[in-house]
Parts: structure tokens; sequence; C-alpha cells
């Protein structure tokens, strides 16, 4: 067994556990606030309500809502810039995966100096970040849990992957409730995020025994409640996806992601295209491609996504991908890049892109930027 | 589901891992550690060996060492003292549960003064703690994950349990190769300790979606491994027995114990027999003490202890309470504590000690200090 490490955020779970999250920025240390929220969770009512909480803590606070989804290297600059100007010492982030990492991107910039691009990679922040108590909306990202931000830098038309282990939050608060206000259409890609997640942390060559476990169970998890919770949007379900994507997330944050990360940021960084339909698109099509190095683990995700073992690996493993598809369809979801892209004469940069990605890294099958243009266009 | 709280240390886990420790200690500001282990260790050439990697790194260190089996509370005050002299500033602790629990134990003294016995039961800790890094050379005890310290009471004769998310090390780092060096006399007890960690964590009230997960994966990985480990005391079991314990660990740092644990500390404390052993001899009559009430979850330990399911839940939770005895006595442990206690003359007095332990609380039965004597009698 290879050395490995293993680190997750201290997490708060549950109904009603939102209002907890004054106590826990106190215990931080928090004199002034740094609220990172959007205008969606405006919307839904949940700023107000953390506000409110705040102020039954007297605490101080300032809000920045200028995110995007897929947010922008420039919108990092200009939190951190307010940051700093406010002299705000924790930070808050409410809301999916959109604006914690950007609330990721603000605090490493305002501790470490400099452009957000200046730490793009694995291991770049060499200064403690200050203190993060994370509320996420939505379930699928996992921001709340991981040691990873996504940052689209505009110039380049790409997206930054950032990886440190001062990017996990001290806490992250996980309320069911904030589920309830999601739209059917808000709910189903990032739960196609979050499958990424278990399979790609499965099959990562840096799995270990415990993330190896937490994979499945997160998989096992979503595949039981995934139908009910989008069909229904009951609160019981949606509670069970928001355990399920925090194993996948306790998972990848440790064993990290591979091809399909990388393939759905370059494609995202480029088209601006929501990253858990990505996913959707792209992942079937990444199992493949790792399906003979990973034979084994395919098999056993496949048996897992379907509830059955067929006569052979290959045959479990290849159900379990057609599962994927027909889960795809059963939520309307798009099935070819084409119904959402303009044109591919991008993907060829796009594939440049992607090949340098770091989450490719932890692929368990190497990919030339070839092997990954030929990925787009089996999806095209 | 109710609100839950999840927090571990971070982990790093693997062959070789010790060499990691002075560096960990360097990222959370060593200037001069404080070494804690004891002669045990040192006879097995491990703390030598932690010396020769602390000289590599330049560091500085004190070394502490008075630490029995059952740590007293006068060494943890004879430790905070020599911490304080120094003028160290991080905590090592390298060795099984005593130096560990002592570590912590003056860790909590250096920092929040008084002595240790102010701080008994839950969430007495004020302030926090001078940066922990543990290196375990036991399985079982699991302290260095755990939330837990339990430290000799030696005036009133009993353990004192301490609980605090403070007295979780900031660095956990488990190297199986240390567990090598030990007899197999050494590797039985703590191992009924775990055992103990893994069913009372599984059937506690507050276990989680998380902790029960973890709870059941250190139970299977531990039944096992255990046989194998222990006729052959090979690297490759005793590994897996280390990310079995760690399992457990993480399920009870959260969950909490039970009875058990109540029973094993108030018995201790009287007697200064080995917790392990404690376990061993009481941990089947807990089990049938909450049978009644956790049948279902019973019955789920009974499936993986026995590798079979029976006719009914109590049946199947009945077989896997005779494996816990069978193991015993494969292992050829004592199975009465007749046998290893003077006379039973002062188990009144155990019993209302017990009653008063932290760990009884989320014991899935409530329990007067009467029916822990019965529970003592029926052991006898």
């Amino acid at each position: 067994m290879d050395i490995f490490k293993f680190a997750v955020p201290e997490l708060i779970f549950g109904r009603g556990s939102l209002k907890y999250t004054g106590i826990c920025a106190k215990r931080l240390g928090a004199a002034k606030i740094f609220v990172v929220s959007d205008p969606g969770v405006e919307a839904a009512g949940w700023t107000q309500q953390l506000f409110e909480l705040l102020g039954e803590e007297h605490l101080d606070y300032v809000y920045f809502n200028d995110v995007v989804a897929n947010p922008r290297d420039y919108q990092v600059q200009r939190g951190a810039e307010l940051y700093r100007r406010e002299g705000a010492d924790v930070v808050l982030a409410l809301g999916g995966g959109s604006p914690m990492d950007a609330a990721k991107g603000i605090a490493l910039v305002v501790s470490n100096g400099g452009k957000i691009r200046d730490y793009e990679g694995a291991n770049q922040v060499k200064r403690p970040l200050p203190p993060m108590v994370f509320v996420p909306t939505t379930m699928g990202s996992e921001s709340n849990i991981s040691q990873f931000t996504v940052i689209s830098d505009v110039e380049r038309r790409l997206k930054m992957t950032l990886i440190s282990r001062t990017l996990v939050p001290n806490i992250s608060i996980t309320d069911p409730l904030l589920l309830t206000t999601m739209t059917r259409d808000l709910v189903i890609p990032p739960l196609f995020d979050s499958l990424a997640h278990a399979v790609e942390s499965y099959v990562s060559p840096i799995a270990s025994p415990f993330t190896e476990v937490m994979s499945l169970r997160g998989l096992d998890l979503l595949i039981r409640h995934i139908r009910n919770a989008i069909n229904t949007l009951h609160i019981d379900d949606l509670e069970q996806l928001a355990v399920a994507g925090s194993w996948s997330g306790m998972a990848f944050t440790n064993a990290s992601v591979g091809l399909g990360h990388a393939l759905a940021h370059a494609l995202g960084g480029m088209y601006d295209i929501v990253h858990g339909m990505a996913h959707a698109l792209l992942l079937p099509h990444v199992m493949r491609y790792n399906l003979g190095v990973s034979l084994k683990k395919m098999a056993k995700i496949g048996t897992i996504l379907t509830g059955r073992t067929l006569a052979d690996d290959e045959e479990t493993a290849l159900f379990g991908i057609e599962m994927v598809e027909q889960l795809r369809e059963e939520f309307g979801l798009p099935s070819r890049l084409r119904e959402i892209l303009p044109d591919k004469t991008k993907l060829p940069q796009v594939s440049r892109n992607a090949v340098n990605d770091i989450c490719l890294l932890t692929n368990p099958r190497p990919a030339t930027w070839k092997d990954i243009l030929n990925i787009y266009y089996e999806a095209w």
C-alpha cells in the first residue's frame, strides 16, 4: 500500500444547520465576515436569512455577489479588492459551486497576493488563507469539502484548476433545507458532476482504502435516490443525495479526479457551458476510454449503477456506462455535444487546453491531446 | 435525520510515513518539540529513529517518557511542568494509547492551566491546545484520531474520560512498519478495544450516516484480518488492522462509544488492568445488554462478524456475540473477570464510578449503577 494522505474539513450536516453559520464564523475569529453568494441564492431567500442570522450573532459583514456560473478571474480580483478595502477576516460562501469556488479564489488572492492565475495547478499556494466557512445550496460540486477551485481565465478562454490543502474550508455546513428551493433544472446537472467525482476518484491511481469505500458509497447512494429526488424534489431524497455528494467529495478531494474533469474544464472554459452538463455528455465516453485499464473497478461501478453483475467484467462495466447514458436521457438532457455547442472548429484548441489540466495526472490511462480530441469527436 | 458533526484530523498513512513526522511538526510551527513516548517504544528502537529524523530536520526537542499503561494524572502534571520549563511549542506523541493520551493531557494542561481533573467530561476545554502530531505504534486505541483522552485519577481510583474537539490531534501519522515490533501479547488486547469502538459507535444514538458506514467497515476489515494478524504478525495483516482501526476511530470520535467503555474505564481505574483486556471480558455482556434496543444493528454486526444471517435478528446478533467470545478463547485470553481480579468487593464502587462516565450518555440503553453491577457479576 502506498503512502496516502486524507484530509476533510470539519463537517456539520442536517436540516436547520444553517443556524450554526454565525457561531462557526465566530469560532474562527470573525470580526468582519466576507460573505460570497450570487443573485440566484438571493432570489431563493437564503442570503437574507443568513444576514439575519449573522445579525442575531452581532456579526459585522460585507457582501459580494458579483459571481456567475464558471466564475471569472476578474470577479475573483474584484472580490479580493473589496475584501481588502473592507478589512474582512473570515470568508463565508453561501451557494453552489460557483460562489464557493470564487470565495476560495478571493481567500487565496487576499492572503497570497498577485493574481489567481499565479496559483494554477497543484500546491502553488505558499501562505495560509483566511478561515473559510462554506454553506452549499446545491449538491454536486462539493467545493465545501474539496481542496479544489476552478476559475475561468477569460483571456485564455480556459478554466484553471487549482489544488491545495489550503483551499479546504475550515468548516462545511450542509443544510438539506437549502436544497428545497432548487428547480428540477438546477438539480440535475450537478448530479452528473457528483457522478463523475465518484467514478473518477474510484479509478484514480491515488485512490486509497479510505477513498475507495467513500467513492462507492457516494455512487451507491446517488443511484438509489437520484430518480426520486429529481422526480419529486422531496427533501428526504435531496438529503440523501447531499450525503452521497459528501461521500464523493471526501473521496475526490483526497484521490483527485481524472480525464473527465480535464475535458469538462477545457470545454467549459472555451464555451462557458454548465459544468455538470459537460459531464453528462462526456462521462460515458471517458468511462469507455478508461475501461481497459480499470476493468475490475469499472465492473464494480457497473454493478452498483445497475444492480447487476453480468457474464464478465467488461459486460458489467459497459452496462454501467449505458446506465449513465440512460439517466441522461430520462432527465431530458441533450446526448450529443453538437446540441449545445455552435461548431467544432475550436475542439483542437480545447483538447490542447485539456491536456494541460492538472486533473489529467490522476487519470488511470494517459491521454494525448489527440486522444482527447477523439473523445470530443465521439461525443459530438 | 438529526444534525450531526463530523471531524477527523489530517491523516497520513503508509509504510515509511514516519519520515514525515518532522516535516509535519515544522508545518505546525515547531521550534521545540515536546516528544512523549514510553520505555516500551524506546526498547523497540522507534524513539531513537524518531530523534534521528528530527535531527535531520534540525528540529530541537525535549523528551518525556514518564508514562505507564493507564497514564496517571500526576504524570500529566509532571509532563506539563517539563513542557513549560523547556518552552516547548508542539506536542509529538509516539506510542500506543497511553503515551498518546498522556500527551493530550499535557497539551491540555499547558494551554488551559489547572489540573487535568478540572476538564473531566465533555466540552470542558476553553482555550486552544498547542499543535499535536501523533504517531501510533499500536492499533486499537485510535487516540491519534479521536477527541478522547482517558487519564487515571489515582486518588479516586478511576479513569477520567475527557472529550473535546480540541483533543483531536492536528496530524495523525500511521506507519504500519511500527506495528511489526509488537509481540503477540501486545497486539491482542487493543484489538478488543478496536472491536468495542466499532460496535459501540455503530449502536450509538448519535451515530450518523457517515459514522455508521465507517463502524461497519472497521468491523468488517478487523474480522477479516484479526486471525492472520495475530497468528503470523505479518505486516500485510497488521496494516489492514491499522486501516480497520482508523475506520473505527473516525466513527467513534464522532459517534462516541457507550456502556462498554464506561465499564472498562471504571474497572481499569480501580484495578489498573489493561484496557483492551477489560473489553475482551466485558464486551459480550454489554452487547447482550444492548441487544433488545438495537436489534437490527446488532444483527448487522452479527452478520459481519460471522458471515452468516440466521433465522431472525436475535439469533444472528447472538451468534455475533458468541464470535467475540470465541475470538477471546482462540487468542488465549481469560474469559472471566475473576481470573484477573483479586475479589469482587469493590465492584459496587466500580459500578458507581461507571455510571458517572460520560460514555454512558451515548449508550443506546440507559443503565443504572445496579444494572452495571449486574453486568460485572455476569462477567465475574
